[in-house]
């Protein structure tokens, strides 16, 4: 259990060099909460801050806590706050020895990490994940939530209900990137999906896109086990990747279809799976950009363009809590099969080093010393 | 077995006279295909022309095949045709003793019953359920396909795959309502839907609404059995109604989902119950109407405006059996349960005294002599 | 000029008791401006709460500044406010004799009246105009801005370029009403749009349709008058309705249109004309309502369902103040003529009464003492 | 005059190989017109296959007949067509000495190119110009109407109205290429657009979008005289390009207009031209592909992707007849501007060297030999 008053967390300094420390016990602003984390997923992200100090033109310049796929309790709001409730006594409730004494637990939330910092004309339009000043929990210099206590706008924390638990909330956020890639490409009833590359994200889109109600889903990968965990959360035909041209590739594609695919949801960000989308892809359907590689890619841009093939990228997601949850309580979607290890966040490090070597799928932290539960 | 050059066929001569009779064997235009009918359903629009001899403006006024659910298999194509093959040997397949000669079978199709005529800005842009000339099986004064043998555009026949039955095949025209009426009311991953009324047309709105993603359906009727039959294809809630206001019932509605649904489905055109469906729709969200009632009905129009809850009717459908078959190829929906009944084409008749009574679902007419397989 | 620390306003106490009243200077928050406004126009809701207290559900039960058709010059940001500049000496400049020391104006604004409180799931996914929490400019209990000082939201306060007047600013808010209802309409280049009612709104519409490409617009009324205005603002055709019946209209207006156009703008609230707007629109249409009248109408629901008329109300408007601005930068647009009376602040009662007359057409209220040029 | 039964046609037999030859006047099928043609531009395409022999894929093995900006008269329908009507005297009137004798002539029509001849899914869905075996005039193999006399398909033929000329109806189809790109586009009211390129589709491309409501259009070019052309259809703003880098040209694009364009119109294929349209184009917003260069192009896919950017390349277009119709009737919209000269067919040849020589704007044929008229 925590000490009164401290706030273990998990901190990167510079590229690799990451520390378990105490901070600070924040205090929440007038419409944010206070909440006590329970259950926080690694990302690829947060090892790539770790292993290299930088993704892009973010780079760690001062120490930051890491953690954007979390869920926790609410322990205190601010005095704007009134769709979120803390538990009774509030303020004793998170501190030390009267715990116990606490006889209603505060909401049970999941934490969307994207805050819009001002009202912009992309926030007004509803696309709030394009907001140039937008904050976004450990991404430099933007703390994450990976700690015993985080600060939160209190409209970015979404009520659990009873029925989903704490690590479901936290596996919202990538659950996110498939809503919001299979949503931009237009995924709907009867949708024939080609989803390149097999890995976490590559599932996540599967498991969106035949919730969606796609028809068929194919996906590609060079790597055979992962083809076999995309065949068990649903994709309908697999194909592993050797040698093959992006136009051999995209013929694949087309045969084990019996079309070609509307959409094609790319998550490689490799150049040869890019062209392969737009060569695979339908006259009049969609290419969506999920994966991110080398910023400069040469693309066979007049067969897109002569097809209307859209091209469009994804960033980050936006409006996708709420209708994750309403999945999850729905029972219609099983996500718990995606946590494969489980450590306490006194343990990050070692949780870290089991993420970076690519063991299962999903490694989550549990912060709550008094609930390891999922 | 049909003597050579026979057509039995069900029609109607005027309200109350029903008669089956033989036709001739029509010849397939250049853009045609002529087929040998298997499975054709009955539909209430059916059984209204037989008791009433008209639909609002649609007056039977000479004789008229009935029937527009339906598959069938490709005897004969018209000059034109590429995508369709016949049996082999073609002509002699479908005449009397030769039948048995046949090497290859022809191709198993399902039928739109819906041609438009001309290529019009409706078609152009489309809509051609909304073009004015349209050609449709069983609306006076054109001809259904319970019959025989029926010549049909190849265009708007569509080829079943080999794990589809013929019965699956008819029952896409009733699961085009709910994907027309779904895809109009905007049912995507999340959503949560009401759906009024909970005949036929109801039950298929709610397994297509889950299967595009829809979060939670609540539906509403004024039978208990019927409601039942809601729960067991996937309705979330039921909602028995019996004297509550529309308001009372939109209130129960936002209870049992928990929040107001974003779509409400209206299938009775009862005025109390598209009075319920404006008031129980959330804000900026969408009524579709598919129940036809009285033409002229009193509204919350302000209510509705001010919400910004868009009203939008349905005209039959388009673009709709692609999608069916790719899911009912797919086996993520099973819609085999709705057939109840099952009679030879000979004792059509019975079938329709049958359907009248309003007994089981769906009462299939088997009109292959040779295959009375599903 | 404004005494010290005096803030001169046209408040309503109840159903005709309109006063001119002292109040304090408002004090902005950390993201709120401090405005000295400069012309506002007066609104017939603004009219109506004067007359009769209240509009539907809102009633004026505390006293309530009026006036929501608003511009002004900001002359004091909180500490959050970035994009917004007060005039040089801030404070001082609207402190009475030190005011002709300031050297640099405030930034000039038009103001956008409604304000989300929550960042609901309405703010979220761009419709905020539906977000049941706004705050809105004079309607109750929320103050307008018909005064001499006033604060608000910076982010509903928009730079108004050197080249666009005070007015112009002020004229958004009616203007915004046009675009938004065009907008949901599906206005766009080629479309034939039936504009019902040429009062002040149906002529913005008849502006914001033509600026929206389309090719002919065909407007009613009751009045002569009226529809020689909207000849003026670019009407293609009129139709002045005596006794038709909502039938006949509608014949009247494909037969000048020579076609029957794909967006109806209904703007008058009558049930005939509503009637009118259904059977006028063309299949797979949309009928947009703008006018609000009784909250019970009885319509031709079958007529509009089968042939697959939208009819899509609206609630004030969302995302229009960038558009216009950028309009009346580029001169595209011309709402000076729609500016027909001038009075000075003090003279507002007098103002009042002239609206309510019904003379002209936009009555402008002046309420910098500095400044009353448009 | 043409002599009885002769049909001078303008044939690309080989790259450099064309000539003017007698072809036989063609019979229509039931659904088709024969026309008397009026007046055909000659597009950069025709001069294509005539230098190169092909395009792309399109190669030029049979003599083809070019020319598909066209416009003519109904001299005979098919059995069929219903909508339009021949001249009096039907037959007679095109054949020679009894020509005089007609009473009323036929309809005047403007000609849509591209004819889908199969209703595939693309028809069906609105998107026929995708339609993988669509006819299109003088695209290999298929004949275009650079002739005397010429046959199409009745529904691809639009009646042009009193008050628009045969050379307006003509210059649609250049006209149609930039109302599909701004509808791609999704340019709408107070939307700032980019054009990058001024030849005769950037020329197009600005008029269409100020037509729709745009605010603001810069456009860019390495030649001052095209950009004063520009400047004379409506661009707001012009950048003469010389060695700027492509984040340099969207720099001053973004400087002139005071913010990111929200729409990108790319009309020269250019790769630094398509680079310079990606960094460009607001976040959220779309670049549109109009011109063809190298297939592989080399882009900044990753700015792209992050930035929500949306690339969407045009092919042909579709729908744009109608609409383009009703704007040269409303005499909304200029284009008589653009033809600089003409030639009577006889001069075809002439005419075609002045296009290769890049004289003037839009050379126009005059294909009937008693009218000479625009």
């Amino acid at each position: 259990m925590a000490a009164p008053g401290q706030n273990l967390a998990v901190v990167v300094h510079r590229a690799g060099d990451l520390r378990l420390e105490n901070h600070p016990i924040p205090e929440p602003g007038p419409n944010e909460v206070l909440l006590r984390m329970h259950s926080v997923g690694i990302c690829g992200s947060d090892v790539h801050y770790w292993q290299h100090g930088r993704i892009g033109d973010f780079v760690v310049k001062d120490p930051m806590v890491l953690g954007h796929e979390a869920s926790g309790t609410v322990v205190k709001v601010g005095s704007g706050v009134t769709h979120l409730k803390p538990g009774t006594n509030g303020l004793l409730q998170w501190r030390g020895s009267l715990e116990q004494l606490c006889q209603a637990p505060g909401d049970r939330v999941a934490i969307e990490p994207g805050v819009p910092r001002e009202m912009d004309e992309f926030c007004k339009t509803g696309r709030y994940n394009l907001s140039p000043t937008i904050f976004f929990c450990a991404t430099p210099p933007d703390n994450g939530n990976l700690c015993r206590y985080y600060k939160h706008s209190a409209s970015y924390c979404y009520k659990l209900p009873d029925n989903v638990t704490f690590e479901e909330g936290a596996l919202i956020e990538p659950l996110s990137v498939g809503i919001h890639a299979c949503k931009r490409g237009g995924v709907t009833l009867g949708s024939t999906v080609f989803v390149s590359g097999s890995g976490p994200i590559g599932l996540v889109n599967v498991l969106v896109a035949k919730m969606m109600g796609a028809a068929a889903v194919v996906i590609t990968d060079i790597s055979a086990s992962r083809l076999q965990k995309a065949k068990e959360v649903g994709a309908d035909f697999t194909i592993q990747v050797k040698n093959e041209t992006p136009q051999e590739v995209a013929s694949k594609v087309e045969s084990l279809l019996g079309c070609m695919p509307e959409i094609t949801v790319e998550c490689t960000g490799v150049q040869a799976c890019i062209q392969a989308g737009i060569y695979a892809t339908r006259s009049g359907g969609t290419l969506v950009l999920v994966g991110l590689g080398p910023e400069m890619v040469t693309v066979p841009i007049v067969n897109a363009a002569v097809r209307e093939v859209d091209i469009r990228g994804i960033f980050r997601y936006c409006n996708t809590w709420p209708v994750a949850i309403a999945l999850l309580a729905s029972k219609r979607i099983n996500v718990k099969p995606l946590v494969t290890h489980r450590f306490p966040l006194e343990k990050a490090l070692e949780a870290f080093e089991t993420t970076k070597r690519g063991e299962g799928i999903k490694v989550m932290l549990k912060c709550d010393p008094s609930d390891h539960n999922p």
